[in-house]
C-alpha cells in the first residue's frame, strides 16, 4: 500500500420497517429506496427490518448494476431483517445472533422470535481490510418500565466482544445500525468504550440533517407522534460508528440524515431517517490506542461502564431466577392437581368434572415448564454475560495493580487497539 | 521474541461423561480426575460434558493451585458442558452457540436442551498468541439412519467458519473436543479442509494408546459395547487438531490416549478415553499455506468437500420444508376442527363431547404450531450455512477462473494462512 493511501468511502445506513401487511405503502417504499440508492450509488448501504427475503430479492434484482455483492442474514424463525448492498466485492461474511432477545410469550412485540443478530462483511478496497458490522438490538417499547433493558445491555456487550474477536486483523472497522440506544444510555457507552468505536455524529463537522442528529422525528408521517412526546426533537437511536486501527485514520468528513421526508418526492423511506456518511481513510503514523491511557484506571469511563452493566445484570438474573423459581412452584402445584384429578375421576361422583379439568391442568403444567425452561436459559445467557464483563474488569483492576508500565501487555490485548502490538 | 523461540505445550482433552443422576460413579470420577491433572500439571485441559456447573466448581477449587485460571461455558438451558482449566492466565474468552442442535421433541436425545457450542481461550505464552477452542458437537445415535447428520454438518461448518473468523491474529489454533465425527466423516473433513487444521494422532510419530487412536473402546466399562459391534477397535471421535500460521510451525511430540483404564487406579475416568499431547511451537521462515495451492482446483479436497456438503444441506433444506408444511397443515385441520366443535357445542345435542374434545384440538394446534415454528427455524439456519458454502465455492471458482496468479489475491483472504500476507 502506498504511503499516500487514502479512500474515500460512502456509506448509508436505513432500518426500512418491512413488515408485511403491517408496515404501511411498504412496496412503494421499497421501490423508492431501491431508486435512491441506484441513483446515489454508495460504496455500502446496510439495511435494517427488511424482514420479507422477498423484498431482499427485489431490491438485489434491482441493484444489481450498481451493487453487486450483496447478502441477506437470516436467522431465527421470521430473520434477523439484515442485509447489505455493496459496490465492491465482499470477501467474507459472518453473523452473530444474540444470545437474548425478549420473550417468547411477548408475541405482541415480536423480537424473540426475530433472532436479532449482528452481520459481518469483510471487505479488501485497496489492499485496506474493511471489517463492516450491520446491526439491530430489541427494541425499547416503554422507556420509564423498560423490561427489556437487560437483554439490550447483553446485546450491546455481546456486539462488542464479537467486533472486538472478529476485528483483530482489520484496518478499519464500520458498525451501522438501529441500536434502539439513546446516545447516553448503558448499552450504547459500553459499546463504545469496550471498542473504541468513534460516534459519525459526533465527529464531523459537516452535518446536514434532522436537529441534534435524531433518526426518529416527529415530522416523519410513519412514526407514532405519542410515543415521542418526551422527546420534542425526537430520537437518536440509528448510528454509523467507525475506527481505523493503529497505521490508518478515519474521519467523517460528511453526515446527512433524511428529515421526515423522503430526499427525492417528499414522502419518506421508512419510520426511521436514514444516514448517510462520506468516511475518509488514510495512512497515519502507527501509534497507540488513546484508549488504552484511561483504560484501567478504577475510574475510568470504561470501568465505569463495566461496573454500572454489571450491576443491572445481578438484578436481571435475580429476576430470572425468581421467575423459574416461580414457574417451578407452579409445575409443583399442577403435578398435584393432576394427581387429585386422577383419582377424583377413578373414584366415580366427579368423573366428569375431574375430566373435563384434566386437559387444562396438563395445558397449565406444560405452560409453567415452558416459562421454567425459558428464565432457566434467561438466566444462563445472563450469567454468561456477567462472566465476561467481570474477566474485563478483573483484567482491568490487575493492570492498576500493576501499576502504569504493565498497562500495554496485559491490558491492550482487549482493546481493539491491539493491533498496535505488532505494527 | 527470539529467533530460536521454543514452546511445549502439554494439553489434556476429555469428554467426562458428567450427567447428573444418570452417568454412574460420577463424583469418584470426577474426584480421580481431579487428583490426575493435578499430578500431571498440563498447560491446559480441556474438558466436555461437564454437565453439573457444581462439578466444574469441584474441580476448580481441586485444581486452583496447578490451574489458577478457569472457564465453564454457559449456553442453552442445561449448558454446553464445556470448560477449561489453565497453567497460565486466560487473557480473553467467547463463545459460538451453534444454530442448529436437534430437535425439542426428542427429549430422550437431550441435546437440543444442551446448547451445544465452542469455546474459545486466548492465550499470551511468552509473547505467542495461541488460540484455544473446545467443542462438543451433536451425538450420533444411530449411524446407519442418522436424523442429525445435516445439523452436524452445520455445526463442523460453523465450527471452521468461528475459527475461521476469530484466530486471524492468532499464531498457533489449537482445538480439542468430541466432535462425535469419524475421521473420514463429511463433517470432519469440512473442518480439516477449510481451516487447514492437522489431527495429531496423524502427525505425531509417538502415539501410545488404544488401537488406532480409538477414544471410546470396548475395553472400557461404562460403554455399551451393543452399539460399538461394528467397529471392533472401537470409534475414533475425540480429536486434538492445530495448527501453525506463516511464521510459526507447531509439531505433535507424543499423543498418548487412555485404554478404558484409569492411567493409574485401573478404573476409566469416563465413557470415552482422555487424549493427552506434548505439542511444540517453534519459529519458523514465513511460507506460503500450502493449502492454498490446491485450494480453487475445481477437484480440490476443499471444493469436492464444499460441494459434498451442499448436496447434504439442499436436502436437509427440503426435508425440513416438508415438516413445516405438514405442521401448516395440521393447523389448518386443527383450526377446521375447533370451528366445528365450537359449531356443536353452541348447537346442543353432542355439546358433551364437543366440550371434551376441544382442548385436545388447541393441544393439536398448539403442537402443530411448535412443530411449523421450529422447522420454519431449521429450515432458515440451514439456508444460511448453505449460502455461507455457496459464497466460498463461489469465489474458489472465480479464483480458479482467473487463474492461478490471481489465487492468493482472491482466496488467502478464506484461509487461516492470511496472516502470511502482512508477515
Amino acid at each position: 500500500m502506498k504511503p499516500n493511501f487514502s479512500l474515500r468511502l460512502r456509506v448509508f445506513n436505513l432500518n426500512c420497517w418491512g413488515i408485511p401487511y403491517l408496515s404501511k405503502r411498504r412496496g412503494d417504499r421499497m421501490k423508492r429506496l431501491g431508486d435512491f440508492l441506484n441513483l446515489e450509488s454508495f460504496d455500502l448501504a446496510l439495511l435494517q427490518e427488511v424482514w420479507s427475503e422477498q423484498d431482499f430479492q427485489y431490491l438485489r434484482q434491482k441493484l444489481l448494476p450498481t451493487y453487486p455483492s450483496a447478502h441477506y442474514f437470516r436467522s431465527g424463525i421470521i430473520g434477523s431483517g439484515l442485509c447489505v448492498f455493496s459496490k465492491h466485492p465482499i470477501q467474507e461474511f459472518t453473523q452473530h445472533v444474540y444470545t437474548l432477545n425478549g420473550y417468547p410469550y411477548m408475541i405482541h412485540h415480536g423480537d424473540w422470535f426475530c433472532g436479532k443478530a449482528v452481520g459481518l462483511l469483510v471487505l479488501h478496497l485497496g489492499g485496506l481490510v474493511l471489517n463492516a458490522y450491520v446491526t439491530h438490538l430489541h427494541a425499547e417499547y416503554n422507556r420509564q418500565k423498560d423490561i427489556y433493558l437487560a437483554h439490550r445491555v447483553v446485546q450491546a456487550w455481546e456486539l462488542a466482544h464479537f467486533i472486538h474477536h472478529t476485528s483483530k486483523k482489520a484496518d478499519v472497522v464500520l458498525l451501522c445500525g438501529d441500536l434502539n440506544l439513546h446516545p447516553k444510555d448503558l448499552g450504547c457507552r459500553l459499546l463504545k468504550e469496550w471498542t473504541g468505536l468513534q460516534d459519525a455524529y459526533l465527529e464531523t463537522r459537516d452535518f446536514k440533517g434532522s436537529e441534534e442528529g435524531c433518526t426518529m422525528v416527529p415530522e416523519n408521517c410513519y412514526v407514532n407522534r405519542k410515543e415521542l412526546q418526551p422527546f420534542p426533537c425526537g430520537i437518536r437511536i440509528d448510528y454509523v460508528l467507525y475506527k481505523a486501527v493503529s497505521g490508518f485514520c478515519i474521519s467523517c468528513k460528511t453526515l446527512k440524515t433524511t428529515t421526515g421526508l423522503d430526499p427525492h418526492s417528499g414522502s419518506p423511506l421508512s419510520d426511521h431517517e436514514a444516514l448517510m456518511a462520506t468516511l475518509c481513510v488514510r495512512h497515519s503514523p502507527p501509534q497507540h490506542n488513546p484508549s488504552s491511557t484511561h483504560g484501567p484506571a478504577e475510574n475510568s469511563p470504561l470501568v465505569m461502564v463495566l461496573r454500572e452493566a454489571l450491576t443491572e445484570l445481578d438484578q436481571a438474573v435475580a429476576q430470572a431466577r425468581w421467575w423459574a423459581t416461580f414457574a417451578g412452584y407452579v409445575i409443583g402445584l399442577g403435578l398435584l392437581l393432576l394427581a387429585v384429578l386422577c383419582t377424583l375421576a377413578a373414584g366415580g361422583g366427579v368423573r366428569e368434572v375431574a375430566i373435563l379439568l384434566w386437559t387444562p391442568s396438563v395445558g397449565l403444567l406444560l405452560g409453567a415448564g415452558a416459562v421454567y425452561t425459558f428464565h432457566m436459559q434467561e438466566a444462563k445467557g445472563l450469567c454468561k454475560a456477567r462472566a465476561e464483563l467481570q474477566h474485563v474488569l478483573g483484567r482491568a483492576r490487575e493492570t492498576q495493580d500493576l501499576g502504569p508500565e504493565s498497562q500495554p501487555a496485559l491490558f491492550l490485548g482487549h482493546q481493539e487497539g491491539s493491533r498496535a502490538e505488532d505494527q
